[in-house]
């Protein structure tokens, strides 16, 4: 055994033919989802000068980026002029402003690449991993959020979820709702914080924790009275299985509407926000994809960079979410100087497979087979016809595999039977002298002998 | 304009939906067709432990690897301890150490991902760029090297080449011309650099060469007379297009089979190369890419790690070549301290692009338009009305695209004819009024209304 190591960098993986089949497969139906919505493809490279991404994902996110050395007589210097993608956000940024002029208006692009982070290598989580994000630039109307959402679910059934639920806030509302409540701005993101704690700690936790985090007493009493209120209403995940899903999810997100109406009040933001969410849900239902969608009023992934709808999609057996997005008006801009409305989702590719795999959610012809039937070689004088032969199924679409020696048959049958390849064929003396080919199936052991000019058509029945 | 700089890192490119699809198209045509030969998918992660690839590229390729970075606090060291990925066959060889237990006996694998190496960008050289390589690992047979010229020969008819010419020669048979000629085996490199000029410098050219270079003049004449004399047998590019090319091109490299034979006479080497070379063209033959495949005892391709076979693909319009290969018997098994016997090609993704670029060899459907039909929204009362119609025609696997906001009709069409979209849809009062649907072909300005539930079909056939 060799002395070098041979496993891959810490935290990355390699992806052995079973593996790519099935990466491949929800990739695939990512691309023809999104493209049937008018979404464009977008590729950007792997690398990207190192002031492209510094100063973009927080102190934190610095950290992470992999920074390349400079090269040459500037390599023993130990500084970095390149860096890995970080995400493929920074990047559209970049691109918007560097191609503004060959792009359209309305810019629908995915964008589905590998990006790669220093993180501390964890179950599910990567050092390089992909992204498969979907974004509409140069709208403000609400049908954006609309499509984007029902694209994502559409790829979702077509993957076999059923049991996702799109949860579905907005950041103006989320304001409303705290300047009603009385809770001061600076105070804004720590009250979330704590209040995206009340499922698992319970009204006594979050006051606790309010008082910690300095809020306002009796504003947080106000806030904690609204969102301990909603629970009663329902929860997505119940809709989802109820006998008319779309009518009850339709009922519920029109009381929690109500609700967040009532309480925003005089609020000009909050009822701007209230407003937005009732477009989208009036759009989504018109697009189909209304017993997905609830309104959660206390969604609030993170705060950084969203300015007006926010979303995320879940299924009761992952913590995490699937995927994610919102709009963010102020962000796409960042390179060209001027605000670009923007929308975005961003679906998690590594945790749709880990579901998926879970689940054993792949068709069975996903990632078994590398080939539909194997020619054997039947002895050393038959190699240029079981060539001809290979190639002549292979002019018919077949995917075909010549087992590449002169072998004992015994050990060809067990090769092909051992790589999970359904057919062999072959032709020996008795064949030859009929013209026929045998075609064995490894399946069921079953063996006949058919016509030369018919074995494709044969074969194309059996698969 | 912003003042951050907003290109490509140098040397790197964004591909725009455009550029994507014309390189998806090429790349699906090179899966598919390597897929029909038993070949299956590999990927492994753009970064590898920087002692996996140093010392495997020589001096040269060091300097050219992009190195990246130490993190956290050993950031400040300078040092490196990753490397972006620098070909395809150093992570293969990893791979087959790391997962030999999962790996089939014969492990037929193609791999299509990017590399990246600290080269000057120049016209057609890119930092970042895509390689297309498929390997057989682990036979010996010179049906491998026939089934792999059979491949790329199959991906290239399919992207619409007719005129490339496949150039095979065998490192032995070139050792024992080499030995035959009387060239000492240190001066097998230079005399073979000299050699690969005769076209440009001519006979005379060569000889001063040698003579600098030191290679023994009698030596180097006996050379010379057996490459001068095989040029007036013919060229590759002139049997392509002969009336029965498949027996021209067979009775030249029969010819030039012959001319081998006589020159090495008694070097085993030699003739053991020979006799390898013509079971390729028998098989190569059987595969029925004759035509295609011509024996070019000058072809010396680097010598550095082939050990049989070598082959290179060109066509008229590019000085470099196509894509190019052979077989390397003692390079795979590196990590694994055993020889793997192995054989390759590697199609360059870049140059086929190029040159399909050049002679517009992309079907019109390629690259055009970003969707089937567009939705226009009539007025704000109709939105919901054109959601459901979009979402219908999506049902029907149409890509459809909504335009987003209440606009003016004219503004809306002018869009849809900036973009390249064949068809709008739309319903206004009197379509709405008779359950109608108004279908405008934008290509002839064409206007007629269908029943709703007609569209999706109607739209289909004129597609």
């Amino acid at each position: 055994m060799a002395s070098t190591k041979t496993q891959p960098a810490r935290g990355m993986r390699d992806f052995l033919p079973a593996d790519v089949r099935r990466r491949e497969y929800v990739i695939g139906i990512i691309k023809e989802v999104y493209e049937r919505y008018g979404f464009e493809p977008l590729e950007t490279p792997a690398v990207e000068n190192i002031e492209t991404l510094l100063g973009k994902y927080g102190e934190e996110g610095n950290q992470l980026i992999f920074k390349i050395l400079k090269r040459g007589i500037h390599e023993t210097t130990g500084e970095a002029d390149l860096a890995l993608r970080y995400d493929l956000t920074v990047p559209l940024a970049r691109v918007v402003a560097e191609h503004r002029d060959k792009l359209p208006k309305f810019f629908k692009r995915y964008q589905i690449q590998p990006v790669w982070r220093a993180d501390r290598p964890a179950r599910g989580r990567f050092r390089e991993f992909y992204q498969c994000d979907v974004d509409v630039l140069g709208s403000r109307s609400m049908i954006v959020e609309a499509e984007i959402c029902a694209a994502a679910s559409d790829v979702l059934k077509k993957l076999g979820f059923h049991d996702f639920s799109i949860r579905i806030n907005h950041r103006k509302a989320l304001t409303g709702i705290l300047e009603a409540a009385g809770v001061v701005a600076e105070s804004h993101d720590p009250a979330l914080v704590a209040l995206d704690k009340l499922d698992k700690i319970g009204r006594e936790g979050v006051e606790k924790e309010f008082g910690e985090r300095g809020i306002d007493a009796s504003a947080g009493q106000r806030l904690l009275d609204f969102f301990v209120d909603l629970a009663p209403l329902g929860h997505a995940a119940e809709i989802a299985t109820a006998e008319n899903p779309d009518q009850k999810q339709l009922s519920l997100n029109k009381a929690v509407l109500g609700r967040m109406v009532e309480f925003v009040a005089g609020n000009e933001t909050g009822a701007q926000g209230v407003d937005e969410l009732r477009s989208i849900i009036d759009f989504a239902t018109a697009m189909g994809i209304a017993n997905h969608v609830s309104i959660d009023p206390s969604l609030a992934r993170g705060l950084s960079y969203y300015t007006g709808a926010i979303m995320e999609i879940n299924v009761k057996d992952l913590a995490g979410s699937l995927g994610g997005g919102g709009r963010y008006d102020n962000l796409v801009g960042m390179f060209l100087g001027e605000d670009v409305p923007a929308c975005g989702f961003s679906l998690g590719l590594e945790r749709i497979l880990v579901v998926m795999s879970e689940r054993e959610m792949f068709p069975t012809q996903v990632g078994s087979s590398p080939a539909d039937v194997m020619v054997v070689i039947w002895n050393e004088e038959s190699v240029v016809e079981s060539i001809r032969l290979a190639q002549e199924l292979r002019a018919a679409s077949l995917r075909v595999d010549l087992y590449p020696d002169v072998d004992k048959l015994g050990k060809q049958l067990k090769y092909s039977a051992s790589r999970g390849i359904p057919f062999v064929v072959m032709i020996g003396e008795d064949e030859r002298a009929r013209s026929e080919v045998a075609i064995k199936d490894m399946r069921t052991g079953d063996q006949q002998s058919v016509k030369r000019e018919t074995v494709a058509a044969r074969l194309r029945e059996s698969l």
